[in-house]
């Protein structure tokens, strides 16, 4: 199973994803799931996948392939803004699905789930989710996150807390303590965290992050939430008339 | 859809469950989703259901039915332990899923599953989880709560603060807070909340409450506890090296 999380926020974009793959209890190996195209200057776009993992990868193989080749419709440092790069997104899913699904069908789920954000030169900064159907979504102020995979764990504490006002470090903390609630009662989902902050503006890859199980900034943030959340809890009062 | 938690205390058992049942867009009721029945003195037995509401209320009217009729392996007021009672839930699902499963998939999914709990005169408390297949698992003290339906969002603070040591009074509000990150996540649970929270060798069911959503103490809890979550958070620093 897999985690993504996709922040839109005035000041930019979060984009987070962990790094366990699961095929078969006899291989459990650490994948990126992060895939991340940039013009310094002009675009930084990252993709973020979840679901069959050679369906995924088939997608963002090909996109990789045909990037900078310069081919109208199929060359993601072409694309005339996010959108335009969310339908290529969807139009690759919607290939593979077609050649393979049926053959791996037998064996499992074939499909798979893409979160897309980042920014191109004259728009603002943008996040998709694109569906299995390959068509998509996408944030908005009012709905300011995007998740796919093993998504419930982790948003009651993103519903509280994060708004499309809340500074980008803001952000990737909340980000992180989301993944620690998914981690915790999910054992499928699992470190390294790689995270996109994304500064709006900055058209560069400057804010990469990995997040280790120790990694001291995590393991200290995990451990205050924790006593913190406790105590909150252990203060609040009992249903009245009760022993 | 359904929000269904099942605790098991030293100190006695915590039953909860929403009262949302959804039958299409034009149809969202009130239902109780929690039948009690006791023999005061000598057993108390709560069962939760979610799932297809046609199912479990099929189950629960039979076993209702036959009970006190003294029929040995249908009476559930004649069951030697809770176990014995946990396994007539599901032979009742069995032969409910038998009968008009076929019948109902074209229109949906047919299947239900159980919560169980309580306490029988000889026993300790104990409580189960019986699945769509009519099989059942039971808690243990290291895994103290079980839950059906819309389990997800309310799962990571009782995995952070609820033990099998938890207080009733701890485990009733903890359960409170359950409930509310998953209202808060998933519009179709709704409230009231029906809690059985039973005090282990009672026999008696005397701690029954509804939570409606304008309830004093759960309006207050909740409000405090979101503040208390939105300082707590706000006062975590930021992952370092960020402006």
């Amino acid at each position: 199973m897999t985690y993504c999380l996709g922040v839109l926020l005035e000041a930019g974009v979060v984009m987070a994803a962990d790094s366990r793959s699961n095929a078969g209890v006899d291989q459990v190996a650490h994948v990126s799931k992060q895939t991340l195209i940039s013009v310094p200057g002009e675009r930084v776009i990252s993709i973020l996948s979840s679901g069959n993992l050679a369906t995924s990868q088939a997608v963002t193989s090909q996109i990789l392939h045909d990037a900078g080749k310069g081919h109208a419709g199929t060359d993601v440092k072409a694309c005339d803004g996010l959108f335009e790069v969310a339908g290529l997104v969807g139009e690759r899913l919607r290939e593979v699905t077609e050649r393979d699904a049926r053959f791996v069908e037998p064996y499992g789920d074939p499909t798979a789930s893409f979160l897309v954000g980042g920014q191109v030169r004259g728009e603002q900064p943008r996040l998709f989710q694109v569906y299995p159907a390959g068509n998509f979504i996408e944030a908005t102020a009012r709905s300011p996150f995007l998740q796919i995979g093993e998504t419930k764990y982790g948003k009651p504490i993103l519903d509280r807390t994060l708004t499309h006002a809340s500074a980008l470090a803001e952000a990737a903390k909340l980000a992180l303590l989301s993944f620690d609630a998914t981690l915790r009662s999910n054992l499928s989902v699992g470190a390294p965290i790689d995270m996109l902050i994304y500064a709006r503006g900055s058209l560069a890859i400057d804010g990469l992050r990995t997040f280790e199980e120790s990694d001291p900034y995590w393991r200290d943030l995990r451990r205050a939430y924790g006593e913190g959340l406790a105590a909150l809890v252990a203060g609040l009062p009992p249903p009245p008339g009760m022993p």
